[in-house]
């Protein structure tokens, strides 16, 4: 199957870039706090992308994140504030990379590599340019373009048709259970980068590969 | 907007029955664990529901509730085992009704009361007759018989059609903000029943009515 690569596709929060990481900040605003926020905000933050897409009702996921976070403070009994959310929000633009990350997609600089991300461009792309990736990518590509959220066959779809090649073409990559198995379903190779050395999904839908970091692309090299 | 009531429409998991009432049996089968399964079995039953639907493909309820337990089992380095899944699923058959819920039905047996629940019937059925309130309801509607789980506008749609009335006469009652949100945006009135004292989901689809449990029903009695 390898050899039919034609685009290593990624995902980008929590496959690239550590949204875990955001506990630090959020520590720092409410102290004793920032596990529980950090963890809660992206499963919101899950969750109402995923609901949206389903009731036909978007927004994009900056307005989503926000909105996420503002729940969260309140479901914490913490008072929502205008100033802590926007420092928060900018600390997303922010986020560090997994450490392994720049120097896997160094090596692999002569395949063609492509962002593929539920996160609408005025997140994206301050965050891939404060991570200087920019230059590595062939294109990043926002589900923004369509407002159609990953999972749904859609957006992957819109991915397909920018990159111009065969479903089982692309090899995708995601930390994510959900947008693994959304890829799988639509008809991409997969490779999950399982980091937190989870079980599969059992949603019928496994991916074609399992690495625990990025490292585990190079036998494309 | 009251007088306009036609119907009184009840969504089922969390709303009439405590599903977190399900951690003695599981506590019981794996002790420690009890409360961290039967929450994260409910987290990832509603997960899975929600990403089948968007992925267009199809499971039944009951099917997704197995699979949910086999992931949170092996999720917290559980050995998966056939008779104790099967015992679980088994109790979530005779789940409890939360107290106050047959005597406010009882109180409101004049008004046309419906259930309108993701479970399938072989879930639904026998959970509604455990709990004797079958004689109660005018309807026990399914989205298994289309295949669309809520909050899918397809889902709210199909009750519709079964009710023959139009979307802003029914009031639609849940827990769940998912389900009381996705209901707002088909465009039934809708009543979030808040049992655990949580947010409004930052949706922009608030609930026409708040109330702590059944108990507030009793105004239109």
């Amino acid at each position: 199957m390898g050899s039919q690569i034609k685009a290593f596709v990624f995902d980008v929060y929590g496959t690239l870039f550590d949204v875990t990481a955001i506990k630090k900040e959020c520590e720092e605003l409410y102290p004793g706090y920032g596990e529980k926020i950090s963890q809660s905000w992206r499963a919101k933050q899950v969750e109402y992308f995923l609901l949206r897409q389903l009731m036909g009702n978007y927004a994009t996921l900056q307005s989503i994140t926000r909105q996420a976070l503002k729940y969260v403070l309140k479901e914490q009994g913490l008072e929502p504030d205008e100033k802590n959310e926007q420092q928060l929000l900018e600390a997303y633009l922010r986020l560090p990379l997994y450490p392994e990350v720049a120097d896997v997609l160094s090596q692999l600089k002569d395949k063609k590599l492509v962002v593929f991300s539920n996160g609408s461009h005025d997140m994206l792309d301050p965050l891939i340019e404060h991570a200087e990736l920019q230059t590595l990518f062939a294109e990043v590509l926002s589900i923004d373009d369509v407002k159609q959220f990953k999972p749904a066959p859609t957006s992957y779809e819109y991915a397909l048709e920018k990159l111009g090649i065969e479903s089982h073409e692309v090899l995708f990559m995601s930390s994510n259970g959900w947008d693994v198995s959304g890829a799988k379903n639509f008809g991409f190779q997969t490779a999950w980068i399982n980091r937190k050395n989870l079980p599969v999904e059992e949603l019928d839908l496994p991916p074609d590969y399992i690495f625990k970091d990025l490292n585990g692309l190079l036998k494309w090299q």
